[in-house]
């Protein structure tokens, strides 16, 4: 399992509008092969953060399924006007803590 | 519930002292009041990066509760001299994604 992570930072005065257009994106993201569960996180400190964590059965199935797809088209075109600037988007793999 | 995030930059050739350290602070912040869990991250694209994730009841559990007490000289003593730079820590909400 793969955690996808990126902060995203809304432009002023669109953070309403942007929860609202994420609520229609996580439809999208959540009929992707390969997608387990996501949450979007909202800052406490910065009103204009967020955190956006995606869970995916494999890497591949985020960098090539989902932005390879019809979907990410309207997935971009719903969201990624909000960011400024634009996200840098991290993928990672859980350390085995126990020892 | 709160989420603690993070993402550490390990320095150079240590990354092994810090997993290994990190196991060891993992018992510390996992008796904490207030503490729900934790994972720690292994980022796929730079191997010098990590993401920490913490739950907490409230932000004063971690802010107050953690930073304030004895075991929190035990966690900076193992894992800080790891860090170049020192990482920003944000805390989240989660957004409520039903419509």
């Amino acid at each position: 399992m793969i955690l996808e992570s990126a902060y995203l930072n809304i432009k002023p005065n669109e953070t309403e509008a942007f929860e609202t257009a994420f609520k229609q994106a996580s439809a999208i993201i959540s009929s992707m092969n390969g997608y387990i569960e996501h949450t979007l996180q909202r800052c406490l400190e910065d009103d204009h953060l967020y955190l956006l964590l995606v869970k995916w059965e494999t890497l591949e199935d985020h960098t090539e399924g989902f932005r390879g797809s019809e979907e990410y088209q309207e997935w971009k075109a719903l969201l990624h006007h909000f960011y400024d600037p634009f996200p840098n988007v991290y993928h990672f793999e859980q350390v085995n803590l126990s020892s």
